[in-house]
């Protein structure tokens, strides 16, 4: 395991992650400055954290939560996808965050995103790893950027998007790269509800409480009845794992996403309009001319 | 069969359902006091009644009503869990609600299931098994209480909420054991339309008198051809109410039932804020405390 | 190829449809007079159509629109089931314009549906095949009216509507074969989305120009992963158009076909309203009787 526990039921200290605890239900809030990217360190405490909470039996549910108000996770670090991957395969013994996305799903632990601002990519396949997903309506912005650059969604967002919002809404935002507010996504089954932000935080914790006031063997048992049903078999995410990577490593995809590195990308002053930047064509041309 | 016709067509008498019928459309309202619990005379009459309305064969559509405003079906007496379990077997062979819910949803009889007031475990599955399902804005409650005491849901919840809700709402819903309103039931499929008390019943007649009026060979037919798709085989039927079984004979969950009906758990008066009986916190403990 | 080319990248003529081209976005406007009927010439040019994008690797996009306020695509005529079907063969050697709608699912080509007025039964199925679809809020009406006539849906309206509604909702549409608005079209996930007309036409130009801008070896990887999982199987496609034709090949549908046409079944006026005509009983009598 990646940290330490001086003294007994102790909560371990993360560079990217900030935890505490209230009785069986944690709270991971997410603190990877500038703009919160998936990278090695942030992946390297999220396997760590999951090691700490599947570990301690007593703790129920777990909260993901963001320490920036514009960003819960923006989406990898496309510069260090071999070195968040490593740190991925620490859980699973699979180079990929699919795995440990698809571990999380898998987990005896229950799960709740709590999403303020955006959460683009890994980020959004994060959060539908979870759960649950509970957003603030005036901040949370949700996409799947992959297809900008020629590559679909990586870890798990072709198979969570395509069961939760069918075949046509799933083709439409994984096309068009697009970004979508809280309220449409709700109206599209990405998340669970869409929430003014003032009552987000009360919301989530007291459904975390009083899910965590039932018996956990229930939580398990309802989570392995309804993943037989709805979660995607492994072969599928280490299939879309391998196409991300494919995609990514093409010509093309290099060449656009340099040409997005101009305008902004991965940087996050741009970002706060991603869509706009990836989609653009009043220079009078596109990432891929 | 359980009851007798004395003269050809006419309707038998149930001393749970006030059946009538008008041309191809049966109309059944659930009278069975106080708060319309599932229990063995329920599960006798619905037996008898579905055998009655497939052996007449100009019968097409079926509407389930209450006569009771606050209660559509409660949930499962869990006292008599055997008893109502037996009384099933009569139809399908297996003493199994869960069995008797997917003959309903296989039959060649349209069902359209009417709501107003709660409809929570056992009666949320009923309605899940019914073809379509109109609930009363001003009334209708949907819940499946069955993880407050630690079991999952046993009468084919699990099934049909995970393919209407997808996994991240059935989550929520099975986890949470929370009421949800007749508008939250509609934005997450659980129901297909929620309408004002006011229409209600001309709206459902009417769409009940237009199916019938249509050829009965095409009912079985569509039927057919969407159950394929979309009704879970009988053995995930099956799965999920032993399940429930044994997550009810638990230590756990016999301790949780005997505190829940502490609290007033199987009574009308106190099960009308069920969602608040079983999480509440405020006396300092919880059913599991 | 059942069209010509004169000149290398010209656009050719169709009968039925207006194709116009703007860089790697191609507008197909179907007009065939008087009410967008689906028969043998609309079904030849849409093969021709599909043949002649396909083989242009420089279009990504395709956007089909009415030329018709009113009429989108009524239905098939049922009067020319075996012609359509013989067209249709031309492109799939499958007689059968299931297996058509299917291709365009299939293709390597985004497609994009852009709804003003009625698309009823096969017109519905077509833009159920489409990739997206968009809908005007104030005129576009859906429908599977096969059931009327004791048929079902046999051009993919099951499979996908099964899948996209959920067992509840498809069960209503089909088994009712009543007319739905934009709104609950949108609310019930028929349609991505329901938009007011005057920006419809500029949305869909919009993002059929952002999706056609990114990668085009991705909208293949996108689209296979995302078929994978929700397009369903060819046979079940074909099991559906069999059924269909069986079910209009009886005496019942034939009489009740013929009790339509006198109340002006494919006719532009009497289709105004045709959930009307299927279900009125005003005149004390229905289609059946």
């Amino acid at each position: 395991m990646h940290f330490t526990i001086t003294k007994a039921g102790e909560i371990p200290r993360f560079e990217t992650l900030g935890v505490r605890r209230e009785g069986a239900v944690g709270f991971a809030r997410i603190a990877a400055p500038p703009m919160n990217l998936l990278g090695p360190e942030l992946v390297r405490d999220l396997v760590s954290l999951i090691q700490w909470a599947e570990a301690d039996d007593a703790l129920q549910v777990m909260v993901f939560q963001s320490a920036d108000p514009d960003y819960f996770i923006s989406h990898v670090d496309v510069t260090r996808i071999k070195e968040y991957r490593e740190e991925a395969a620490k859980l699973t013994g699979e180079a990929s965050i699919a795995s440990l996305f698809r571990h999380l799903s898998a987990s005896r632990l229950v799960s709740i995103a709590q999403i303020e601002g955006r959460v683009r990519g890994a980020g959004s396949e994060f959060v539908l790893a979870c759960d649950m997903r509970f957003a603030a309506l005036e901040s949370a912005i949700f996409s799947q950027p992959e297809q900008a650059f020629g590559a679909i969604p990586g870890a798990g967002g072709v198979q969570h998007l395509t069961r939760l919002l069918g075949r046509g809404r799933a083709l439409e935002v994984i096309l068009s790269a697009e970004d979508y507010d809280a309220e449409l996504a709700e109206r599209y089954g990405w998340i669970n509800r869409a929430l003014p932000a003032s009552s987000l935080g009360d919301f989530v914790r007291s459904l975390a409480e009083r899910i965590a006031g039932f018996p956990k063997a229930g939580h398990v048992s309802v989570k392995e009845r309804i993943n037989a049903i709805s979660l995607a078999p492994a072969d599928d995410f280490r299939r879309d794992s391998d196409l991300f990577g494919e995609g990514l490593r093409t010509p093309e995809a290099q060449s656009r996403i340099d040409a997005a590195v101009k305008r902004g990308f991965q940087t996050r002053e741009s970002e706060m309009d991603l869509a706009r930047l990836l989609g653009d064509r009043s220079d009078g041309r596109t990432l891929g001319s």
